[in-house]
């Protein structure tokens, strides 16, 4: 029997509705990759009484409890509190914990507060989590035949603090595994890659298939169960190639690759450089690509050009075009493309002008219409979009699309889509 | 007493992790301005015997059991068959339903199969929640004295059948309302801010008052019950009006106030412009002003100038500066932000010059260490930081003390911190 899991989430805020509880989707997509079942998500405020009640029911019907939330330094944080009182556990002060407290507090020369002791008791006996990336501790103990994790609620640490050691510690009561993997498609909408493969999708049982829409794109995702990784991967493979040589060139990826970081890694094997013009995107596609590690490998730099007078005296966009084509042309977009090129010295250049919203511009270009250019040596192309919707999903679009041409320029793929 | 609420959503999806409970936010969100409390949220996947067991739970605990999800037509959607057993009601045809359902698949052009008729029974003397976004019905009804709304699971669906339908078929049950106001703070931590506070927060009963970290700043939440909207806002000013008396500029705006907003906000008012130079956040400054609807009446462009040569080249940073003092240093921040604010030609400019890792840099600087700069008419200004942490949180830090900046310069107050 495969062993169950049940999740506590502690937090006055959700239960506002101030944040959604995007820690247990997290940690549910984990404990599934163990063949771990989670039955209940359970979310309760700062109160230690209805933490207790949860946390009573939780332990009759389930061999594992995950708490998220309430580890921090304030007074309303009491998980540790009610959690070792529940299981006969006393608070035990870490010697270790607390130095490293010290530590992070010294490195980025804020005032250690007392409160912030508070985070170095944890119950006795238990495996305490380091955090790497904030300061409130985890931990695991085993007690009366359930295991409990304690992990903190920001999203930032929670979920790599659940990565790195709450999975290596609940792995011994892995029960086979589930095994999934999503193939990431640029270039067609959700309904049209569900169309071609419904009939696909409605024949298979194991490994699964279905598509999911997100941001610009769209995952398709092949689930498999089986007794090890292995049987699971084994049986994911040939849907996988299946798949692929149905869909062709619109399959960037799979899995974490998004489609920066396949930009990033095909310019880096091939030793190019890349720069950006930005207008409408606002730094985002530059700021998308060095959010990676490693991104100055191949990424020099880039101009956001928001009003015309940057598009003309800083990237040479000749001021007679910008006035009869206007500054959302593809006209523009293409100077924009070879003028960051030749300002940044790159063997690339990406550019994007466009109307993000949420009024039309002042020449009534309808908002969606975006112009995305590409400009290499001997060489440029741009592409005309039109997909209305809020700003944010019309930035992200238009940047996706200028790394869509970067990978289709690199592999030699055409750039039409 | 207000009456008490618990929600419990239906979807193994959710168990698998495939999505976040964000139904539980909007739901949670709108009884709270009731000023119903919720207590709980639950959730459970498809399956009749635990969902039984959570109804069980939530009646014995709570006034108003909301449920989200199961309404569908396909085999796994049985919330309304379990909750109908859980009350002694029967689910009965209903025949406009019924009819709505046939002219809704009429007109969108698809075929009506037999099983989409399972959305046409309701509970026995329920009141129906018709749906203008999908299919599946929803309903409320009392019993034993709690009420029970039932609420479709896809967020397009439930979200305004909540506001529509199943606020009003509550509203007989609001107890006053809870009102909150946050007062958004930066420069100091969490437990800094709270120490500051603690006395106060321990004394106060109505408002309440409880500090939470949010990237890379604070927010002091003040909730208020009180009869009517009028009466709670009335209890907060006097407490809103001491904080900000405690706190000076470090309350840098309230509610969904931003850092970049505020900026925004500022410069327009007073008719400057704005320029940014950016290294290690490599677009993250122009990207989140830009976000902004309206930021193109003040930011005129930026250049992230990510490899050195950008940094001397475009923005004139002397080479043998670079050479001499690093990438990552004061003097290079502080010619980066004159640099970019001659280029563009702005009132005001910021730089960013960091490590935001995972690495140090090659002159073993630490991760964290960044260097804001802000340049004006006749003078400029540098902060140093050192935060170790996630690049990306490192990037977000740095940019929030940019805009901190250009804040505190056109308010007048202080640069340092």
């Amino acid at each position: 029997m495969p062993y169950t899991a049940e999740l506590i989430a502690v937090g006055t805020e959700l239960l506002l509705g101030e944040i959604a509880n995007t820690d247990a989707q997290v940690i549910s997509r984990g404990l599934s990759g163990l063949g771990i079942n989670v039955f209940y998500h359970t979310v309760v405020g700062d109160n230690p009484a209805r933490l207790r009640q949860a946390v009573d029911i939780a332990r009759s019907r389930a061999d594992i409890i995950i708490t998220t939330g309430g580890l921090g330094p304030t007074c309303d944080d009491l998980t540790k509190t009610v959690l070792a009182a529940a299981f006969g556990k006393e608070l035990v002060y870490n010697e270790e914990a607390a130095r490293r407290l010290e530590d992070y507090f010294a490195r980025s020369g804020r005032p250690l507060t007392e409160n912030n002791y508070q985070q170095a008791y944890l119950p006795q006996g238990c495996t305490p989590f380091q955090n790497n990336w904030g300061t409130a501790l985890g931990c695991g103990f085993a007690c009366d035949g359930v295991r409990v994790v304690m992990l903190p609620g920001p999203p930032s640490e929670c979920a790599p603090m659940f990565r790195q050691c709450a999975l290596p510690y609940l792995a011994d009561l892995a029960d086979g595994v589930i095994y999934s993997r999503s193939l990431r498609i640029f270039g067609r909408g959700e309904s049209a890659v569900e169309a071609l493969l419904r009939d696909r999708m409605n024949a298979m049982e194991n490994p699964t298939l279905a598509p999911y829409a997100k941001e610009g794109e769209v995952e398709l995702r092949l689930t498999a169960r089986g007794d090890t990784e292995a049987a699971a991967q084994a049986l994911i493979a040939p849907e996988e190639a299946a798949l692929r040589a149905m869909l062709g060139d619109l399959v960037y990826g799979a899995d974490e690759d998004s489609l920066e970081g396949v930009c990033l890694a095909l310019l880096r094997e091939r030793g190019l450089t890349l720069s950006a013009a930005e207008s409408c995107t606002g730094g985002l596609v530059a700021q998308r690509i060095t959010a990676l590690p490693g991104a100055s490998a191949v990424f020099k730099g880039g101009v956001v050009s928001y009003w015309s007078e940057v598009k003309a005296g800083v990237l040479g966009v000749p001021e007679d075009m910008l006035e009869e084509q206007g500054a959302v042309s593809a006209p523009v977009a293409r100077a924009m493309a070879r003028g960051v090129r030749a300002l940044m010295g790159t063997d690339l250049a990406i550019s994007v002008t466009g109307v993000a919203g949420p009024d039309r511009d002042e020449r009534d270009n309808p908002v969606g219409l975006v112009y995305i250019g590409l400009a290499w040596d001997g060489g440029d192309y741009v592409r005309e979009i039109c997909n209305p919707g809020p700003r944010e999903r019309i930035r992200r679009l238009a940047a996706n699309h200028g790394f869509d041409l970067v990978r289709r320029k690199v592999l030699g793929l055409g750039l039409e889509l």
